[in-house]
């Protein structure tokens, strides 16, 4: 009768409905294979921001019984979307401390919960596997087997990792995993949270018509997730020679940045990044200024994080590592779409604003 | 820098991020205005139901200042979206009769506000529009005037009235108003959340970045939301012709329909109904094997509302109404691209069905 969508509500029951309904159940099977498990597993959500709101209470239940967590603790370079702790208080909030190279700090997280007083709950801890504004990467093996000696529970923000690095929720150790769709190259307005098993899970956020196996109500974006269900496909096949592509295309880049700029610092580079990201301060040029500049050559990049929301301010991810923050940092991504020609363009624009910085001797 | 998105991050400062974010700011304002508000009023989300869940919180603030909402009523017809009750917990929710014509019993209003304990904070009311399974047009106006008479505040649920009947939150007198883009023909996966004013506003519901005006964090669905706005903006525009048409058309198939079957229950018939909504019960016919035997016909209709998740049950709108909800009730909506060709079709299979119902003596 007329339908109005191009695809059908996925939760009726007519013949529109439930060709919705099986392409989101395809797209559910193929982010689960992105990490390493079952479609049953996998929650779909508006973003990671929604997931990551979902997953980080202090309400769990296992099966009917109710499971109360007592404390969040996370890295102190996690992505605003943990570090506000969803439902959690803020006084039931640690933060965990990052060496200078910008790795969390696994002495002082097993100090913690070694310290954490079970009474009012078991310990959550959030740690992400790739950091969103140097690409560092993150010993979330290694956490895991603290957090579950300790009885915790281990939640890993895992939206930059997806497509650059292969994520396996069990090899990890993770009870939990954060994936956002339009980080791997699908439409924004899709994310999923995706759990070891089914037996443990959080109160839902959002309650209503009982979507996602009453995880998460609301009607299903469908073509979102459709999309969202393709990236994740493509990223898992192809993961390893685009890899491989874009971190020759990033060494070009950073040797080209080195020739203009031989003072240029390159964030985390003595530790594992993933390839596609560059995050750099350029002594005697603010990042704000940067950006602007690079903007006007046809470059865009980030000054920090481009998830708050358009803020600019000192990044906590800087300070967190001990480094001097005041000139900020930049961010270039590269991407599944960037070509070599966006590589010699993102040189020649570094090699102008290099030259133009006003400190005294310090152009190349 | 090698973008991945059609268009950038709408929170990052370079140019990709800020054709990005005008276009959501101009999908703001066509959304505004289908509400005949301001579009500083405006809360994206990523629908109804996370609208929903945002705005029935029992914390508040008016600027910085907390304010505690003591108990939530709703009417008995309203959506498991404001059914589940968000973050009130369930001994502080109450429903609010209807009336055997299915309209929201406001005697029944005042005396519960009456009762209301203030000294646990301000009474919260969710009365809908207009009802997702009968079409039916509820008195917001004058519950308003009772909820605002005792010092409460008043959510309205108009996911179904936009772009079927005209939207104007300070005519109605709503503090809140509750719309979704799919309902009126745009994307899935967008939604609003509209307030009366910015001064008193409920705890995000998902936190993070701070987008939405620090209101509801996430990365915004930017072509979504553009769908959004161009949808809010035609069904503004077009709403009255549009309704005439409609309004015909469903005329001739609710006259097709009792010439076919002259015992055919037209829920809602005897007051105000939106015009794009046939609710009805076929005496011998369950809504489960009618909706079968419609779809084999080839016309999508849905058994009760679609909105729960496929599940078949008893309408709770048919009991609260004090009909008998044991065959159920299948609805026809009216659409946009409804055309002559597909009354006829529906009419047709009607007729069908109509004849091939096994109960003695009721075939037309």
């Amino acid at each position: 009768m007329g339908a109005i969508d191009v695809f059908g509500n996925p939760n009726s029951v007519h013949g529109e409905g439930r060709a919705a309904r099986a392409a989101i159940e395809c797209a559910r099977r193929k982010v689960a294979a992105l990490a390493g498990t079952e479609a049953g597993n996998v929650i779909f959500t508006s973003g990671a921001t929604e997931a990551a709101n979902l997953v980080l209470t202090p309400e769990f239940r296992m099966g009917r019984t109710p499971l109360r967590l007592g404390h969040l603790y996370f890295s102190a370079v996690e992505h605003p979307a943990v570090r506000e702790g969803g439902r959690f208080s803020r006084e039931n909030m640690t933060e965990i401390p990052v060496t200078e190279a910008g790795i969390v700090d696994l002495d002082a997280l097993g100090l913690l919960l070694g310290a954490h007083d079970k009474a009012a709950g078991l310990p959550m801890v959030a740690v992400m596997l790739v950091n969103n504004e140097t690409g560092i990467i993150q010993p979330v093996e290694a956490a895991a087997k603290i957090v579950h000696a300790h009885g915790g529970l281990f939640v890993v923000d895992a939206v930059q990792a997806a497509g650059r690095i292969a994520l396996d929720i069990n090899r990890i150790g993770a009870d939990f995993m954060i994936v956002s769709s339009h980080k791997i190259g699908g439409p924004k307005g899709a994310g999923a949270l995706i759990a070891r098993g089914e037996a443990l899970m959080p109160r839902p956020l959002i309650q209503g018509g009982g979507q996602e196996r009453g995880h998460r109500s609301g009607t299903q974006n469908s073509l979102a997730l459709i999309g969202f269900g393709a990236a994740a496909e493509v990223a898992a096949g192809e993961l390893e020679m685009r890899n491989v592509a874009i971190g020759v295309m990033r060494e070009r880049l950073e040797a080209g940045m080195r020739r203009h700029a031989a003072d240029v610092i390159i964030h985390g580079e003595a530790g594992e990044r993933v390839a596609n990201t560059i995050f750099f301060t350029l002594p005697g040029l603010k990042a704000e200024t940067g950006q602007i500049a690079f903007d006007l050559e046809g470059v865009a990049l980030s000054a920090g994080s481009a998830c708050s929301s358009g803020r600019l301010g000192e990044s906590h991810v800087l300070t967190a590592m001990g480094r001097d923050a005041k000139l900020g940092g930049l961010r270039i991504s590269l991407g599944f779409s960037t070509t070599e020609e966006d590589i010699d363009r993102a040189i020649a624009a570094f090699a102008k604003i290099a030259c133009r910085r006003r400190s005294a001797g310090e152009a190349a």
